[in-house]
């Protein structure tokens, strides 16, 4: 099986997750205060929308990344592929969450969900990949072998850097909220200025 | 006509409504309860997306199996693919209803729409697949034999089963819930461990 | 321009659209009643599902078959193309509305109000069809004139008919609601039994 | 990397900005007035759909022209470019907001946050353009000068006249809803009728 059709659904999960972010925003208008102070209000929707869609995006690229070394699919792959991107659709309920909830006594819970997500996530992202990568099983002949090591050494840091967040976040949630989107930011500005020689994209 | 069009179009809905199932999350936090006590307390809605989502992803996963042994559809074909895709389509609605009701007296008309809903699902599967194969109408030049008559044997027992566990629901909706999780969980199982072999994906 | 981004595009609005209906059905459960008597009781949401999902899925095809005989796109067409996508888009709306009024006095500005879409949806698609087949401006090179009569004869009906149906709607709501199901019905089965040989797929 | 999955996410997040507006038009019903009254009174949130997904369709359409001209991706050009559909995806909030708002005293403060959204995809829209064509970094080989340099021409405006008519809304809100819907209109017209010779689709 060619990884074609693989694509198609993934983009599809990814662009809807993406883009299904914006209903979280819209929910939290529903009281009668003066618009233009609800607006202001409402910025860690913002916030949160921002940080979620970015981290959406930063995923959808790596996994073109890692679609582009791989060669064909098989049966395993694909469900892992599903599972992962089962964690990958769940991003906007811990999204709202956390855009709700981080000004008021119910933040821990909400930094927490949104760090399990996210290492999930991270961790399926890695099982596809290893999985592909272990004994070069469903890599192209031609898969160079420093990016396939420069893929593996990267994304192996991803479950454990959002583990601990999650733990930095049970401890002070505006603190791991604040991680959370400084991690996102990191990596939309280390794959576009500096990651271009490592794996090229 | 080529199937690239179908499949663009089918993968659309199965990414779609396997992503529209965290809304169905959302709509359970309405309540003002404290947000870690809810979280754990709306762990139905949590199983009834990790359900929906890979019987959703597994459907996906068959379907490109059968789309790879076609070569080319009929008006037939697409009318009976919208059929069954409108069912797949439906499954959202029934896994709110089994996550917002397994607890109270609404569980039996919960599992059993969620029954009727894959059972129809799973026949739509087996329409499209038979007026396909049946003297191997829209078959590929190639398609090997003993992979054809494989898919045959396995997937006829899907409405079948989903009927049983239907049946099984209507007088224990606990039950009947469990095993719709089962099945899927077996499906996964068995499609990346076992079923390499028999119908290479 | 080739056609395929547009095809895109347009499967990606025709999936979703389609995929969006289910969320109506959800809305109609707000109530407390017992379970069971509401899901009985919403059955005009069902019957709103099936006949819009099956509705577009036929738009889908035949928009398949007209594209089927197009070589190329200009600017005009891809805005005309916006326009049709734009009443497709708009179905969800008005299917929420005849499923929650056709049997309270809301029922007849309900069917008018989708009685103007579909035509308005007919009319988009006779449009690009006209566009691109007037002086054979965009078609195929080996277009078939044959095939190319028949699409212009058939699909001409169209708006004519949904205009029809909405004048019947405004003096009995329910006969044409009934009349739209009974359309989409005739179309499924016109296409996929006798449509074959006239409008090869 | 090839151009393919790039178009394959965005002319999803397209697609599915531009469906999701219909959701906008259902939350307007909510009331309990006689629903041909109510119909007639939204008359907004119509107006919103139409120029938002209009609005959604040119950019979809020039992005189309953008990418015919670009030859391959790199990083920095995915990251740019999931900015900017991150903004694209933003535009069904501000809609809901001027549609639901327009008509009272938080008609300023919606139609101002219109205007920032779409002066923010219309400068993304460049960023993506200019990071591309500058020295022809991304530029297919047989990228025709007058071509590109129509583009960057005419693009550059969007952004000017975005801002332009946000400063208009602020003094006037229904003068700039006005303008936004002018806007989107001129587009589409310019673009079908006379905008062929210059960056032919």
């Amino acid at each position: 099986m060619s990884t074609n059709r693989l694509e198609t659904f993934a983009d599809g999960v990814f662009a809807i997750a993406a883009t299904l972010l914006i209903l979280n925003v819209d929910t939290q208008l529903a009281s009668d205060a003066a618009i233009g102070t609800r607006l202001l209000h409402i910025w860690p929707s913002y916030a949160g929308y921002v940080v979620s869609f970015l981290t959406i995006g930063i995923i959808w690229a790596n996994h073109h990344t890692v679609m582009n070394q791989i060669a064909r699919v098989d049966r395993t792959f694909l469900m892992l592929s599903v599972l992962f991107l089962m964690s990958v659709a769940f991003i906007p309920f811990p999204t709202r969450l956390v855009a709700e909830h981080i000004r008021d006594d119910g933040a821990r819970a909400a930094t927490i969900t949104y760090g399990i997500t996210l290492t999930l996530v991270a961790s399926g992202f890695n099982a596809i990949w290893f999985y592909a990568a272990t004994g070069r099983r469903l890599l192209r002949e031609d898969a160079d072998e420093p990016t396939v090591r420069g893929i593996s050494r990267t994304y192996r840091f991803g479950p454990v850097l959002y583990l601990a967040i999650t733990l930095v976040a049970a401890a002070s949630p505006p603190t791991g909220a604040v991680l959370f989107g400084a991690f996102a930011l990191f990596w939309l500005f280390e794959s576009s200025l500096f990651g271009r020689d490592r794996t090229r994209a």
